[in-house]
């Protein structure tokens, strides 16, 4: 009886955590939505139904590839190939329990299948935004595509699907470097590989491109900051009441501490408050407290969330002196910031010390070199066969017209 | 003591049970703003606060009809009148503790009340997006409030409140047919009554009325999916872990390849990539794995999706053929998808057969015969009486204007 | 063993509670949003970006001094100052199991603070709306630093944090005094000290000056409605499934009587029905059962919820006849509402009684003349200062020019 009632115990437990995980898959879902109308509202009208294309499919494309292949190479369990690659089969399948016993004690395979492809998607959403308005759309469905399916889950077996980086002591919580920075550097190099828009750059000067739609960036931000709480929260892998508060309260501060930084550095060097930077502080501040959020305490979570606020400002104005053209900051935001929190774990928190920061710095670093090789492989052999770039008419006329023929905003007479 | 201590653990898992239905009765009730952007998105400006209207207040009308006798009719309990009706009395009571012993153990009657009230005004929704941009409003919501009150409450009973389709073996997990169908035939015969809009189908013609704001149809989208998770995920009634996360699994990779197969068919089909097709796609996947979300696995669950996905992108050209003209594709997504999703389940999964397609068959049937002929008699005498279409002058100058002396957006020059 | 084994089911236990307390915070965080969209869409479109900046700061600003001594002052704990007043120090600091002894045995100390600082935010966002599109942003980020920081934690500590009014028998379960009614009257002093938008009142004349985006306001009212699931629902304190049921549905049959009643009032009154009053009435009734949410039944929510859809019908045009502008109507909501549903416990559901009638003036009278001392104080230091008001031009500019230098919809041709 005593084994019974145990056991019964045991299986409420189960049962609690799974219900907070698949909560968390939900939150992570609405993300989702959440990058849609941040980039639609921070992008042109003409652009609207090709931004809003893409990531109404890259969620759909993104979750069948990590069901047919993704989860299998990212979490090869037993099928272990090595520390750098592995794969454990075609498809998603499991007992008529949803249970694996693998790796897994607090939830069941379904919840963590989901929970994972949730995760996966967001990397080539990141990319979205900062090749918007000139890519071509074929193209970038291939890409991300193939960035959701090979790039991002082999960076993530190598640290949550136990490979080198794991092994090495790497920590990276939730992903400011294994999400985040993954869809930075695929970021960085789809913006290189394709160039400016056109009239972005002139001689000696850069030329802001605003947003069509304030209201479309604040829902956005909103929808992230609450899609955080399970991106951040989901991944204590439990319902652990103390582990999974603090983490939510740590992505909290951070988060209001890096819309009130980006506030007061753009007020005090644009002389004016500018809403966009606030938006992109927030986020800044929930991408930089990603990979120790289970780590910091009130204090070092206001720091670096205040930190990753001030760097996302001067970072966007770096990149338009660089030349290179992100219409929605998201370089600046998962890229900078995503580099800024991994390195956060090493010195603040309680893992921080020399050792945990040099294992950080090689996170990352190899982070970058694998995903800057593969990612501009893939953008250069596009490039050369179908295009990646769309035509100048093309791009002065929209996107929205070239790619699909239609208007999002058929009844609303445009300023001229 | 030991009495005790099982006593203790059956609580927590009762409070458990109970927090993912309160939960999954939050995520339906969040559906109700996806219709109403969805709505609102797909079809023109000058009609949009009529829409809001009655997508703001059809939750509010159809929760109070269903408190008064909607809940009573549809779960009779023990005062059952008989397998094709039942009613417990008028208004919605209960004993100081919320639990009810009759039917429910796994959640208080309070939360019961609410999902189920949550999901009877999903129905008359479905009609609202059919019926767009030409229904008298008034006309509406006494239909409406008839729908939710009378005609949904009747075929539910036959299945969930254990009527005469329980008793054959008929089979709809979440309401493929249930709810679904039942609001797509409602659609079907409030188009045959109304007629098209103005301009709608010329000599020979069918002209495209686009929609006039994509963000909005996004946002729907997304949140209807979001909304799913509770609508398929709640129907499992308990927070069963191996179950519920099967079912947002399968929900979500019916979505998803409904989306997908809805862009390749659409792509296909005009040449053109159509976002409103993708949205309505991930809808059709929706519906479609609706009936047996818990009945199938992953390969299922795609195949479902994938089919639905297909099938609304040819439903739709095809009653714009009969014009029969739907603004918002209701009856392809909701009518279509819904007949299929429920044939589904005699099809695919773990139900497959002869005699369950048998009874699927009966099932789809007797709603449609039932539907059809009682909704047809509200039109005709809501038709004969007050009229349920606006004049041609109204229409033409918005419904906006004409029954509401208001405009969605006063500030924002149209194209003329 | 026997008392391990009770150790783990009450972990259990505690476990769910605080999983309900964290998705609440969330749930009540997403009302920031709410407030956001309602609030633009009620209001012109060129001071769109200064309505977004402020909703988006707010939370930010809200959260972090909140962490710095709101919660410190609200909930004193042991280091109870007196019947009025409280302090227990700077910070937010706990052990780390992240579990607090004193006052809370439900959930973890992180979960009660976050819930709380996200009711805070609320407060100065209700003051938000009611003095849109002419206070100054710095003076209003000021008074909202204030008004979140001191105001609201010292009328909170009367009630929630023990002291008089507590003791005093003075009920509100969630917070129609503490929370509402604290907003609106800081929301009429502001009102008061900045006077009518221009061009608002003329000569015998009310003139309307229409929202420039119903959609948005939609959204924020389906938002809120949302969210108050988590406010009146968390407001439990813990995942009791009779209790957070039963409040869960009063507060919805309270919001959808609201709204039917708004509805058939303004219908009769201005023989249009008029969407902003549906919406109106559904926060209406929202805002009156807030007080009393798990005193009530069915039919006494519905009551409730009824008198505050009409009365919401009502205030809105007395404050406009006294010539106090209010462009979102917040005050009608939240202080008329508020002082309603505050009365509403001593005359519906269980504790209902001439004692508790009279418990409910005092607190509602306590709480009006402190917070309108105190912010008619902030706001004349203010005035006298800095300024409150932005300049006549600005003012007709729009504030999003002069207060931003940016357009929320740079690309629409406006109505000239």
């Amino acid at each position: 009886m005593e084994v019974d009632l145990t056991q019964s115990i045991n299986n409420n437990l189960f049962t609690i955590n799974n219900l907070w995980m698949m909560i968390a898959t939900a939150l992570v879902f609405i993300m989702h939505l959440g990058f849609a109308t941040l980039e639609t509202g921070l992008t042109r009208s003409k652009n609207t139904v090709n931004i809003l294309f893409k990531n109404s499919i890259i969620p759909a494309l993104g979750i069948l590839t990590y069901t047919l292949w993704g989860f299998n190479m990212m979490y090869p369990g037993e099928s272990f190939a090595g520390s750098f690659f592995g794969f454990s089969g075609f498809g998603v399948f499991t007992d008529a329990e949803g249970l694996t016993p693998i790796y897994n004690i607090g939830y069941t395979y379904w919840t963590d299948f989901l929970f994972q492809a949730m995760f996966a998607a967001t990397a080539a959403t990141i990319v979205s935004g900062a090749v918007a308005e000139r890519i071509k759309l074929s193209s970038f469905l291939i890409f991300s595509t193939l960035f959701v399916g090979i790039v991002y889950p082999v960076v993530g077996m190598w640290k949550w699907g136990g490979g080198f980086l794991n092994e090495l002591g790497f920590y990276d919580f939730a992903g400011s470097t294994i999400v985040h920075s993954v869809g930075g550097w695929g970021a960085l190099t789809g913006v290189v590989f394709l160039g400016p828009r056109l009239g972005k750059f002139g001689k000696n000067k850069i030329n802001p491109i605003p947003g069509h739609s304030m209201p479309l960036a604040v829902i956005g931000v909103f929808l992230l900051w609450l899609g955080w709480f399970g991106f951040n929260g989901g991944s204590v892998l439990s319902a652990d009441p103390g582990l999974v508060s603090l983490v939510l309260v740590t992505t909290s501060l951070a988060a209001s501490a890096g819309g009130v930084s980006a506030m007061i550095s753009s007020w005090m060097y644009t002389k004016k408050p500018d809403i966009t930077m606030v938006l992109n502080g927030i986020l800044a501040g929930l991408v930089g407290i990603t990979a120790g959020a289970d780590l910091m305490g009130p204090l070092s979570s206001i720091i670096i969330g205040g930190i990753s606020g001030s760097l996302v400002v001067f970072s966007v104005v770096f990149f338009d002196k660089m030349k290179l053209d992100d219409p929605v900051g998201a370089m600046s935001v998962h890229l900078v910031c995503g580099i800024f929190g991994t390195l956060a774990v090493g010195l603040f928190g309680s893992k921080a010390g020399l050792d945990q920061l040099w294992a950080q710095v090689i996170g990352i670093a190899s982070t970058a070199v694998f995903v800057v090789i593969s990612t501009s492989l893939m953008w250069y052999v596009l490039k050369k066969t179908m295009g990646i770039r769309v035509s100048e008419l093309e791009e002065v006329e929209g996107l929205d017209f070239g790619e699909h023929a239609m208007e999002a905003y058929p009844e609303f007479e445009k300023v001229s």
